[in-house]
């Protein structure tokens, strides 16, 4: 029994957040390109930052905003110029902006930053210190939309959730938004998600939370392996429900979170791979019978990361052959003879054999909008799950033929 | 001053060496589908496989054949079907097929296999008993071209080549032919390269020559990350040339027999990726500066697999962020500030910050048939190249109108 419900909203749907979308000019078609999120009082943040080791500005600035253990208040968001690759010039209009939005809120917390848009090109900021003036004064409890909307890039929707549920007789809200199109971009692979809660919970508890919830979802979308300079997950946590500070992690408040947290993430990750480019369908791959969590989410991953499977969903083929090759690429070894492959209610192949299935069927099943994919590897306990889409004559034309 | 030089020919270019191709009907188009190729007398053989666990059993049965340390005589090679996850049924047709090598030549020594063609197919031994007998009748010292054609599928050339050097006043040659389109194949990722040489060389020195130059040279193309279930580099040596034993790594004699074996291997991978499914140029990435050899040739091989940078290179986009974003990414560490990037004469970022170039000139620099990319991550000594492909629609297209 869920002790949660859905409901409407986003990053305004929590209790003291405020939210505000703008166009600041960043971006040449006009469209929305600064946004803004703030707590109405100090919240608890916790941060899941790319790994690659180049990285824009907006990453190692909030790496220190987090290790320095202050309190935030607000996250500016830009679309337009990713920030990356731009040098010691790059990292000065970083720390301009945050204390830019420091002053037109008239605070001292914590502000961290974050940016999605071509790589190696310097921040607007001639755009941005106007921008950042009238981003804050459009703020509202209303503004979670135009936020959404306002870091996006080659996204053809926006991408939010929010969630309601109880905690110690409490209402308690999360709610998100996030940006990227599933595979990589042009210019701009990033992924940025946005998180906020008004639970009370401790700080260390949160961020444990935050990265498990990370590695379920947003680290399980097929990005082509394509990480990028700027990809972020940031949750705040401003305890505005009233509801008690939860400091223990086997609680049942606790778990209740982060399930609630969960299904945030997993819904945005989801988001993201069904709006990926070019894409004509969602694929979930899910991977049972490894030897731990970590090792099923890495096979599962790896296959809905091959351009082979990828191709072979958008022609419709049933070619689960290709399945059995990227499983066996994945770097996680298991015995082939144990090897199991479903593609919806169809048994492709059972203990490393190929089993007779009908052809025309399976290409059938292939025309849904959401394509399931269940591999077993063994006998192990590990579970995991990574979502992608199809490979199509869209995503060429989208990436070869974007100019900078 | 090169001690030998690029003769016509291919694996029978090497003394000692027939070989055959023929149709036997694996394919349906009855193009050519099972070649042969037989040393005269017992050769040494080295072999490279496929590290996925999800094998055909030609590689198991090949890797058992080179353990077992038996001379070998000949490589029987079809496409048409991978005889991968086909269970202990294609395990038996592996067994068999080497069997009937054995038989139609009357010989007792090793024989290996090698498959390519749709995965979880069995082979179609009702035409490969009758076809052993046809391809071991067609035999000859001439037959190199036409087993360079039986063995290809979706490529569209074959590829071979033939060196001719001094070892110890001796003649020596050594040739070779290879089938893989590049990147990733519809139902059939397979690499497979085979080489012959008539110097005389000490097994275990063969297996590391060849060991070495596979890392530099087949293992360095791109094929999406889509380590095959087939993929294989044999080598056979029969030390026909007459020139005395190779036994001492360190000679003269030793490293002029790996710098051909390297040519031969840097041509053939390169013509993989020349040759790549709806390639219109051939991608050269250069890493210098790594800590080591291994590290310099991730980077290298993460950026020329690298969806954003192959789509970039299509669309003649000098889109270099799509490199930097890549380099980072590729699980090597390095300081983002020493970070350079050519592409070509153009330099696009310096000591980690970008540069000004010429946006149109770079453009038409990327309509060359080979892009040179070259990049620098440091201080260290560690070089290493990939090679790779651009990303088409037509790329797009094979893969997924492809039916099984």
């Amino acid at each position: 029994m869920s002790e949660w419900r859905e409901i409407s909203g986003n990053v305004t749907a929590a209790k003291g957040y405020k939210a505000a979308g703008i166009t600041a000019g960043l971006k040449p078609s006009g469209a929305p390109d600064l946004a803004l999120i703030v707590s109405d009082v100090p919240a608890i943040a916790a941060g899941v930052f790319t790994k690659s080791c180049v990285r824009a500005a907006c990453v190692d600035f909030n790496r220190q905003v987090l290790q320095s253990g202050v309190k935030v208040k607000a996250i500016l968001v830009n679309a337009g110029q990713a920030n990356a690759s731009t040098g010691e010039e790059g990292w000065r209009n970083a720390v301009e902006c945050a204390e830019l939005v420091q002053k037109a809120l008239g605070i001292e917390e914590g502000v961290m930053v974050a940016s999605t848009g071509v790589i190696g090109k310097q921040l607007r900021m001639d755009l941005m210190r106007p921008g950042i003036v009238k981003v804050a004064e459009a703020l509202s409890a209303e503004g979670g939309d135009n936020a959404a909307k306002a870091i996006v890039t080659t996204d053809t929707v926006t991408k939010s959730i929010a969630l309601e549920g109880t905690i110690s007789g409490h209402t308690i809200r999360i709610g998100g938004i996030c940006k990227g199109s599933g595979m990589i971009h042009p210019n701009m692979a990033t992924m940025l998600a946005f998180v906020t809660c008004d639970a009370a919970v401790a700080p260390a508890l949160w961020q444990d939370m935050v990265s498990r919830v990370a590695d379920n979802s947003f680290n399980q979308v097929t990005v082509d392996g394509d990480t990028s300079t700027n990809d972020m997950l940031v949750a705040l946590n401003n305890g505005q429900s009233g509801a008690p500070e939860i400091t223990d992690a086997a609680s049942p408040e606790a778990k209740q979170l982060e399930a609630m947290l969960t299904e945030v993430g997993v819904y945005l990750a989801k988001a993201i791979a069904r709006d990926g480019e070019g894409a004509t369908c969602l694929i979930e791959v899910t991977v049972s019978g490894a030897s731990d969590q970590a090792a099923a989410r890495q096979i599962a991953k790896t296959i809905v990361g091959s351009s082979l499977v990828k191709s072979a969903v958008f022609g419709r083929d049933p070619n689960w052959g290709r399945i059995a090759a990227a499983a066996g690429r994945s770097g996680v070894y298991f015995d082939q003879n144990k090897l199991n492959i479903h593609l919806g209610e169809f048994v492709m192949m059972a203990d490393g054999s190929p089993q007779d299935y009908d052809r025309n069927a399976a290409s059938n099943y292939l025309k849904n909008p959401t394509v399931q994919i269940a591999v077993s590897v063994g006998d192990g306990d590990g579970v995991g799950t990574a979502w992608g889409c199809d490979l199509s004559y869209d995503y060429v034309k989208i990436n070869a033929e974007y100019t900078t």
